[in-house]
């Protein structure tokens, strides 16, 4: 009899994969398999996914962030992709999705669960139409069903579906006239699809095939926001709770099953509007663990959207979300390159980080108290050795030496730096200045 | 009869700094007026900077951000820096704090309020060395006022003064065992300064004369917090909060003399505990803008301080901080490069921008309706036109250009994009994935 993480946990039995997490987070592992047996934690663990060392995301726990990677027709090298999902995983990714949308996507989706230690994410209906080679007017309800199917077989732990809308929502969107209308490119799909079909969401019609699907291999479901505001105007407005709304009905029904879920959330949202959001999910959803995409709290900077997320993402995992997907500054622009992917994850890990800290995970500040006392010693090789990026911090140090007889401190300071300053105060020395 | 900003004000003068202030934040001038009598908001405009075009801070106005340059040993090329100035100013920082700490300064503070139409600070404790040519313990009391009066003739608009420590922070520091004791750079030559001579702080003990001289030329005083968190552990802690206290006493001081203040913040915060200092500080305070470093979400970013410093900005701004001080990637490491300057910049500027929506600034959220309404159209040109960075973004798509047949989109979705698809849709038309 194979059991989901839920179903096992609600049978009281401790699975390899909760004792590994329990263990990364150092928490009791009773308290944990409770977590998950409520709902409350997912372990996105699908049982063909042979090379994950599996991550709990949820409540307690530290937030996890996702990196968005993948084949399209300007990168169609699998090997190459495979270096960058590699890289992101050194720098701290703890999930990939692959959002791969050209070529022969299996190859590489197989290649990431046969190589890359950390979850798998896709969105399947990306892949419909590649897989069966037919546009999207012409995909039937069974063909998107199929997909997830292969997406189960192939060891993904955890697929984007947007089980939320329905024909009801053609008529919403239509009459509250938002400025973006739908800006979810899966949510985009069905809603174009059920536009030119006439017919219901499958993903919503079909929801219960779908828990069997995810039922017999673990997999995750991560309940896609269709309607996730797509700028500021747009934020917590009837569309977008409309739907979560939904999705608190089929996190249920996903709970009933064993199914584990996620439930994804904005987007673009005011900044004092974040922990609203964050509330009103965890209630509505009961606490199942929220998947933010930034939010972005402002519209206009484009080229700098990893920090606009990264101000939202902070803000809402110390509220209460679990998992971060990180914005590259390449969103709404163009496809992120090398260095771009970098940045996002650099902004992303800081956001989870602070909002770990402010959220009281055990330990969490420890790093950071690492930090000070390497400041507070002018030590620059232990500032480096537990600074996120090692290799940025000494580069632009290096870059600008400190000024001759003053080599303890850093060019921004020179021999005004307050560190010295007060060592040399508080041991009675004298302080040469000019 | 010479009346500073708040003098005016509260005798029911409406001054031509507060016409332009007003018409500015598009507000009335006798509600502005108001709230500049009661020391809520601060017009910093020293009489003598005749090239300002003043801007308010405060509460119901726009949150301001704080630029640092000035000569270094590295850089003492005053044409040089002026054009960083220039620059900086034309990206959209309000201010200008000179921390120059090389060569002969009165040329560069000069040349400031000649030229630059935004308000200039400075922290004439580190000038008083250089200014007197004499090392920090030789320096006597006469020496740090006649510095101040120096500056005030010199047109500065805003000095930071650490009035806030005594002999008794010489214990305090001592006592509670910080992680990094005092890390502002001012605030630790006071410090040192009262350790080597065992005297008393004299921006303390001579605080009335020093109001004598703001008072003559509407020089603001902005109160320096010597003990801001230096690290996530000393943050909110005894030594901060006394010092706060005692900024409190001062702000009342000054308004008692009619002389504008800010009130300085930190520093170094964890996310769950920004709000909080930014209520305590309001509170005791009396309303006084408050100025803040960051605050920094984390300690173990350096080399992305821009990032963890923004989120804090953002935070704290929508929580009263009035007055940002910008942070770059350099901090903690070296003196910032251009770049480095530029990136902090637009970290600060969305981090204000965040917190004005949040806090509910009238028409702040309709640059961000005004992109929204460009990405519903793709219309890419009037993205740029109304993009904090247009260049950049601009550059980002033009290097990946989008697929052929889909020169709407961006490389990121190409023929996936949600918008074209939703377009669609809404227009009945058919849509072409595959």
């Amino acid at each position: 009899m194979f059991y989901t993480q839920m179903q096992a946990a609600q049978k009281g039995i401790v699975t390899d994969a909760m004792k590994v997490v329990a263990e990364k987070e150092n928490m009791d592992v009773e308290v944990l398999r409770d977590l998950v047996a409520k709902g409350h934690v997912t372990i996105p663990c699908n049982k063909h996914h042979t090379a994950l060392q599996p991550e709990g995301i949820g409540q307690k726990l530290r937030t996890k962030i996702n990196v968005n990677l993948g084949t399209s027709k300007d990168c169609t090298d699998y090997e190459e992709e495979m270096k960058k999902v590699h890289h992101a995983v050194a720098l701290g990714a703890e999930s990939i999705m692959d959002l791969s949308t050209h070529g022969d996507t299996k190859v590489f989706r197989r290649l990431l669960t046969k190589e890359c230690p950390v979850m798998i994410g896709t969105v399947p209906i990306y892949d419909s139409v590649i897989h069966h080679q037919k546009d999207l007017g012409e995909l039937t309800a069974e063909d998107f069903i199929s997909t997830i199917r292969f997406h189960a077989e192939d060891g993904v732990d955890f697929v984007t579906l947007h089980c939320g809308i329905t024909q009801h929502t053609i008529e919403q969107i239509k009459h509250h006239k938002r400025k973006l209308n739908i800006v979810s490119r899966g949510g985009s799909l069905v809603f174009a699809w059920m536009s030119m079909t006439g017919q219901e969401n499958p993903f919503y019609e079909y929801y219960d095939e779908i828990l069997d699907i995810c039922a017999e291999y673990d997999m995750t479901i991560s309940l896609g926001d269709a309607c996730r505001p797509g700028c500021l105007a747009d934020a917590t407005d009837i569309c977008q709770i409309e739907e979560l709304v939904r999705l608190g009905e089929l996190t249920k029904r996903a709970r009933e099953r064993g199914v584990q879920v996620l439930v994804e959330g904005p987007g673009h949202v005011p900044l004092n509007q974040v922990q609203a959001n964050m509330e009103v999910q965890q209630t509505i959803c009961d606490g199942a663990p929220f998947y933010v995409l930034g939010p972005l709290v402002t519209d206009i900077a484009p080229g700098y959207d990893h920090i606009t997320a990264a101000i939202g993402g902070a803000v809402a995992a110390m509220h209460g979300a679990a998992f971060l997907c990180y914005v590259t500054p390449a969103e709404h622009l163009a496809l992120p390159d090398e260095n771009d992917v970098k940045e996002g994850i650099m902004a992303f890990k800081i956001a989870a980080h602070a909002a770990d800290i402010a959220k009281g995970i055990p330990n969490a500040r420890d790093r950071d108290d690492r930090m000070a006392e390497a400041r507070q010693k002018l030590d620059w090789e232990a500032q480096y050795a537990v600074a996120l990026d090692p290799e940025k911090a000494r580069r632009i140090r290096e870059s600008r030496a400190p000024e001759e007889g003053h080599k303890e401190a850093c060019s921004m300071c020179g021999k005004f730096c307050a560190v010295r300053s007060i060592n040399k105060a508080l041991e009675g020395e004298k302080i040469d200045i000019l």
